[in-house]
């Protein structure tokens, strides 16, 4: 079987597959050693014609399969996360597997980072800072306050993880409403209209699929309370940024910690870098380049052991549920 | 035996101990019950009448003892855990307990957050929304990290605790060299120069003392990495801020997360408040008014039941060391 790995030529050295190196860890497993050959290309003129002849793709760009020709293709191994791109090209028959869980350790330090700002009143400080303000606030500690943590998956989950140890309340949104995560208690993404009011940190993980898009219009931010802080680590299109930027103008929102945005970069004549209380990330803090690549590879050779003794293999993507 | 309590007639309600509360606290003690005799007080005009006829005083502003007659005064139980101020004024056989271990909980909560903040760069990304620029970086997690914790008391311990459970590398950092707290390493004060290179997050919770004033001058921030972050929620005069804001000017510092000042209020035209990569807290992050008074009132209390008994009390300040 040929696996063909295509790699993104914008993107840094670190995030490049190179052949050696799979070949390496294929050379190193009884089950795969002497199973396949490879491929290796990052110039996107010549994509077409490995694709044709290749049964098993790792890519690290976007590529709209249905435009190819890949009549061998059965598995494509992607290194993000989030995949409603590659949902909207791909070819009957293609099993599509995600890099979900190699953000985790990083991601749920950033989410916990992001709850203590918020109790610690960092964004506000900032805004008298700038103004040169000297306004003390003498408020409790984060352990007991109350976080909505929107997708359990493998960001969601290892940020239930801290927040729990760290004495957060921790209330975890699935499709289902059910979850294997350290939290204290988990509801179905249809009930979160009633649990709003309560809380004081919302975070989002949730992956864009048609029953996230739009899920929290102004309506459903009108919800929350005013001390309530919003961490956006997911992607960007599940909330709307213009009714979220007008409630922080207005002063009902306690801020808002955002990676991610409708546009990236941001437009520089956007209104969001300038709103009061958000602090910004530019789409960084998720990935640590230097642990990314092994952690993506770590969940293809153990999918491709999965492949070879012909077990369901993991990470893979719910077509009709979109992640 | 006769207590009496001054309080600040300029500090929140929520700061004030009165008679009545203290009275039932006593009287929920079999071994305290009947044994005192209460006054208090919040008018500076009356203080000196008080004192003239008190064993015990608990304050809850800052008193030039030595400028009253107080004959019967053996000890003094204050509500701040920096005494620098009393020591200066204490008559010779006051027994002086401060509020140490009160602060603990919110203290470390900052102190876990402050560290997270340098991981994520957040000191620079604020910066570059100040300028509207899209800058990512891609490093690592926190975890592994190295903290240099000054001072492991109430507030060091509890912060040691968050961020050892966290993966720091916590090297604490104390008189002796010796700490019963949650750390990798302990070291001795006066050998911090060898490992100050190594640190990714200097953390100082120390007191005003003489040994500690003025320790982190220019020469030894410069021994510092520019990778390094600084918090300080200790006494101000332990660091040379002009060295810092000039450090942090030229870049040689990734930021640092500020909640003491030499003077404060901050005053308006302090350069500090515009510096790059400082972010300010306006010296409340460690006070939970919620939880305060309790706080102070359960060391007290259990000082009174030792008191009573002839064991030593808790919290004693110790004159010759300065903490």
């Amino acid at each position: 079987m040929h696996i063909h790995i295509e790699n993104d030529a914008s993107a840094p050295q670190a995030l490049h597959l190179n052949m050696q190196h799979l070949q390496q860890q294929l050379d190193a497993h009884p089950q795969l050693r002497g199973h396949f050959t490879l491929s290796e290309n990052s110039n996107a003129a010549h994509t077409a014609d490995f694709l044709a002849t290749s049964d098993i793709l790792w890519s690290g760009r976007k590529l709209a399969l249905d435009t190819f020709s890949a009549p061998r293709l059965g598995w494509v191994q992607v290194m993000s996360a989030g995949v409603e791109q590659w949902l909207a090209h791909l070819p009957q028959g293609v099993t599509l597997t995600n890099a979900s869980g190699v953000h985790g350790d990083k991601g749920a330090e950033f989410i916990l980072m992001a709850a203590l700002m918020f109790n610690f009143g960092i964004p506000g400080f900032l805004q008298d800072q700038a103004q040169r303000l000297w306004r003390p606030t003498f408020g409790g500690c984060a352990r007991g306050k109350t976080v909505l943590l929107l997708g359990v998956g493998g960001i969601g989950a290892a940020a239930a993880k801290l927040l729990t140890a760290q004495g957060y309340r921790v209330i975890g949104v699935t499709r289902s409403g059910q979850c294997d995560a350290d939290v204290a208690r988990c509801i179905r993404i249809d009930a979160i209209d009633d649990v709003l009011p309560q809380v004081d940190v919302l975070v989002s993980t949730l992956p864009l699929t048609p029953q996230t898009e739009m899920l929290f219009d102004r309506r459903r931010l009108d919800l929350l309370p005013a001390r309530a802080g919003i961490v956006i680590v997911g992607r960007a299109a599940v909330f709307d940024y213009t009714a979220m930027r007008e409630k922080l103008c207005a002063g009902e929102l306690a801020g808002a910690v955002l990676d991610v945005y409708p546009q990236e970069p941001l437009p520089v004549d956007d209104a969001l870098w300038s709103t009061p209380g958000v602090v910004m990330t530019p789409h960084c803090s998720l990935d640590d380049h230097s642990a990314y690549l092994e952690g993506c590879l770590e969940v293809f050779i153990d999918n491709l052991v999965r492949f070879r003794s012909g077990h369901p293999l993991h990470n893979q993507v719910d077509v009709a549920r979109g992640y």
